[in-house]
């Protein structure tokens, strides 16, 4: 057995560090799925996620990684052959489209630069273009991972409508429900996806639907062939607490922990926290003189920050000289920003000390391995975490 | 908080009850997986269920429940249209073939009577009469789940060889991995698909694919349009211990840890236990002068046994009472023999005393809810258990 | 690693099986013993110890085993010299004997036969006896561990006032708390000792004291020279909810979740429960033809049973039998009584069928061990067990 | 429920952080602590803290807090009337000395002014003077957990041997064993004690004395009356690894895995971790402009620092501020210096990033509490981290 002393600072974007709560419903017994006791464990975490979706409409919630969610999404209610409009954020965008085009779709990426969120404008310009309204969806990714940039989804909605264009709306936000601000119903969503390990602090192993009617009732007549992924069998056996297949028992005790832990806290707090944490590292990457990846004012990711390494430095390198010499975990660039930025993740079980050992961290490391800066970052985002309440957000 | 003191007994044919030491490893924080000490857990768990196969191939790991695996297994050998063919063993036969039928197969059923398992002649006739080979696969369930019988899958390959048949054999084997003997090489089995809410002791969540190298080049170029469940990305990335998408981390942990105890017990023993209390079992049904589902001997599950409840009586009330009663869930019948049959779950972490729990459960239960049968029967499984060792099998 | 399949059988009359959710409880991160949330924890601790030990007086809780609570009852009210009157009822009260002596007490044992529980009638004719009221204490074990007797402590408090003499009244409840009905201030007692591992269903390691306006007044100017054992300073900073050192936080975040199982049950539910158990187990013991020692008809034990062994058959072999061939774990007979008895615990978290697994675990062993008896034991037990609800007392 | 997102900061010294493998050891079921495996267990257990304490003498473990250990080092060797030396070093030792008078001991303090650690040649001088050889014991704090403060023990053996004082050398090192250098034969210590929650990575609930032989040889006859403290029965009981009465059995599950990790970790890396986080802290104490309460050059601890507030400035406010905005839990000022000094812990279960947040916690409470300092002192602390490896020691 060899030991590190400590606690392991897990801050990449997800999985995101588990409460010790949330652990130990876990590791209750699990009891049969089909009894009683099952159906109130069952019905609680369907209401539980459609108070974090902010919906009344449907949830489904899949045994299954947030991949499993994006092909069930697709599968739904689009069908081979179908045309999608999807809005590349990132990484994440990318592996969405290309799981459609794999599943046969035909899959239209408006490129981007990595560097914010979707844009609304592009969108709505090409869905007054699709006059024959071939697009049956549009596609967008709220928190794109790979980058730290949040896509307006509001503003989505507020394109297609603009466009009169009647494409379903469908949004990723694994890595944002549970720590940035999103709704459901008010933001006229039709399909989100979301996964287990980021905002709801569980392991991964849930991923989830949120479902509008109007989506739903196009799935039953729509969709690819599917089994495992179907709403209708879904939401039909939900109704008693109940799944169509054996369900993730203890990782659904889990989640009801975990969501009666943002209840407790108050979502709008808990973004917020995330909000402040965010901004108070993006005051420590500006100390340091190294660059956000996102670079869209106001679209800075409250979940994750991505960070560019100076040129000529590897950021894989970085990141391994932080994980060997201060035990900290940060995340590593993806595809086309492979080991040119390093991702910090500021989001789910957290609080301003463990931002301030994961800022220790980077700045240490970043002495460690060489990588010109400026010292302070540290001491920067201290600056700004001063003036506000522990559980408040910051000023401005 | 409402309490009933002392343990619940779980003696649903699974999930079946998870030993503290999985649930302790299930609660260990989570960790980043795609770091290094996760390869070490990837690959603990990828070698660890070969050992438990019983093959050198391939073995896949899926977030998602047994259910999820026979989707794989069949969405990446066969294409719409394609032929497979199927033997009605039970519920979950018939589940698994509507599943095909829904996937677009066209699957054809040798139809069963719930009371055994798979018939390797009839296997052999059907196959010898496609002499242009359009059966692309042959589907059998190893452990019958709803009706307690067992199919003899070295039968079913003798079976295909004996026709000189090309088609694939694929098993089901959900609730018999590791409780009942299982050898994927050995036997001829194309494809495997397991869980790990039975014979692995596990909470649900985690499913499996045996794969032969055969049915592995298949899938390069056979198949039906799928992402989540594609074996090619799984197992290239899988070499290095680590996975495609955010696999369930904390479930590995506690596969790691089942599998550990399986091997410390040693799987022959495992099984033996298996034989050892169904046979007690048994010798319970008959001196109640109930009468068990499955009548083949020889094929009695040494997992599950379903009892048929004496005419008039329903089977779900008689769980009902046990549940209130006496803390004991026990298992439904399911679709043909819904309220006709009770199944109680032999398997997992279970030993001597638990199965006397179990049956002084059940006996209880029908004093209680008024079932007409003899007294005697846990006297009678005592009896059985007697003379043989703990640890070891009966005599026979 | 070895590993023995299915849950170990802990029928010992305690340590007993710890549930699940206290284990869980105990496994939360220890917080800071003199910060404002251990107030709470304090608080809730030393109230609900009140309501279990049924008094408004004081309550004190030693980071010790309960061999420690006996100490300290006896260093804080009595001196050297001091003359104590227990009662011979088995092996623990010989070892409170053998402190007091060891602590310089002058104590006087009236003989017993460990056949019973202690006799009012002897004590109050020995109280008479004492015109002078020499003696200080009158020291009686409630539920005898050592021979499954138990002491009718409300006749004891008559007996010190029928002789009117003014003793304190000390009971060890060690092993009784919780388990059976014990009334601290109905029944006019003084101290009462006690500890976390039998009836509050907590691992070893906390023990208790309740006490008397009077005792805890007299012990102002009474009693020994002692530190760790001082009422004084407890009870003073109990107040704020606080320890004068280092309490075991994790022992108590522990206690506190068992004392809230046990009042979700209802005190009631548990002793009912307890008794209903015990004349089980006694139906099982009289139909193997074995007896009972304990003879004294309405003072057998709740919490456990300890069987004679056939005149000529070593107990403790019996016992490693037991252990090895069916994992149980049974109490061996202590110094009087060693080899020649085993102890029966059916105490604390527990429940119809893991009684019917004990019991099949005796009968099971003493075929084993070829001890004669009659078969049917179990039969026995699970007719008594016929006619009464689960969760309620038997008619008689 | 209420909830705070993030871990709480527990940087009071001790209890400190009590690691997970260590939580999830202790929530193991417990076992009967007179059967086979527990014997395992318990030899472990000595025989691992025999490795802790470097001995290969006698070590006692007690179900008790470190308070319990104290009176049973006391109490083992010492009659009433007995002439004991102590040094006060500060709150620690003071509370010693009264519970050393409390029973019954004569009790000689030499002075200290709670700024160093105890000074052998005071002690030395002392014992010189004692012709006669009246004083029995010489009573030293190795770390005062009160001050920050380490006395030399091996010195202090040398000035009894300088002065030819035939007295027993025994040493507190609660706070001190498992986090600095402690050699209990190498320094002729005849008596040491010690506890669970500190070093040592424990809930609060075990405590220890290690017993050198001639201490032990020594209790056979002298020492005050005692039951549960006494050696002589533990020492004869223990050889089998049980214990004469319950033992803490979880704690001791807890004990084996945490002896596991500080073996694991190298206890030389361990006590050079601890240097080198004290001397970080430190670091940011002189950035701050405040100042340690230790001014002895050397003697400063390794486990904790005290911090003296600036004139007229609360530390008890400060305190409360840390905690209600930072969520972490400093300790508090004891008896003399109450309300001036501030304690912060750097013990245990700790790490690089554990500090920064620890240290940034502070930095931002004096801010928030207003209380007058310079800025920087996390920067220095992280530029002393800067230049030293993880798991090294600073290079002096």
């Amino acid at each position: 057995m060899s030991h590190r002393s400590g606690r392991h600072f897990l801050q990449i974007p997800g999985p995101s560090p588990v409460p010790d709560r949330v652990l130990r419903a876990i590791s209750a017994q699990t009891i049969d799925h089909r009894g009683p006791d099952f159906a109130e464990v069952g019905k609680k975490a369907l209401q539980g996620m459609k108070s974090i979706f902010k919906t009344s409409q449907n949830v489904v919630i899949y045994p299954a990684s947030g991949t499993g969610a994006w092909e069930a999404a697709l599968v739904n209610v689009l069908s081979e052959g179908d045309h999608v409009l999807m809005y590349e954020t990132g990484h994440f965008a990318t592996l969405w489209k290309k799981m459609a085009a794999k599943l046969g779709l035909k899959a239209e990426f408006i490129e981007g630069d990595w560097r914010g969120g979707a844009d609304p404008d592009a969108i709505e310009t090409r869905l007054r273009a699709d006059k024959a309204h071939e697009i049956k969806a549009v596609c967008v990714v709220h928190n794109e991972t790979s980058t730290g940039s949040v896509s307006p989804i509001a503003e989505m909605r507020r394109a297609l409508d603009a466009a009169g264009h009647p494409a379903l709306l469908m949004v990723d936000s694994i890595s944002g429900l549970g720590s940035i601000d999103f709704r459901f119903d008010e933001w006229g969503v039709d399909v989100c996806v979301s996964g287990s390990q980021k905002g709801l602090m569980l392991p991964p192993g849930l991923s989830f639907n949120a479902v509008s009617e109007r989506a739903y009732d196009y799935s039953k007549t729509a969709g690819s062939r599917r089994s495992y992924w179907d709403w209708q069998e879904m939401v039909e056996i939900n109704r008693g607490g109940y799944f169509p297949y054996t369900p993730a028992t203890n990782l659904l005790f889990g989640l009801n922990e975990a969501i009666g832990l943002l209840h407790a806290e108050g979502l709008d707090n808990v973004f917020a926290r995330h909000q402040r944490h965010a901004a108070a590292t993006r005051a420590a990457v500006q100390q340091w003189g190294l660059e956000n990846l996102c670079t869209r004012q106001g679209q800075e990711s409250g979940v994750l920050t991505a960070v560019l390494m100076p040129e000529g430095h590897s950021a894989d390198a970085f990141r391994a000289v932080a994980l060997q010499h201060y035990d900290i975990s940060l995340g590593s660039g993806l595809s086309k920003v492979a080991d040119k930025v390093f991702r910090i993740g500021h989001l789910g079980d957290f609080n301003d000390l463990a931002l301030a050992a994961t800022l220790s961290g980077v700045e240490l490391a970043l002495r460690k391995a060489k990588v010109p800066h400026q010292p302070g970052g540290v001491e920067a985002a201290l600056a700004m975490l001063e003036n506000t309440q522990f559980g408040q957000t910051a000023a401005a």
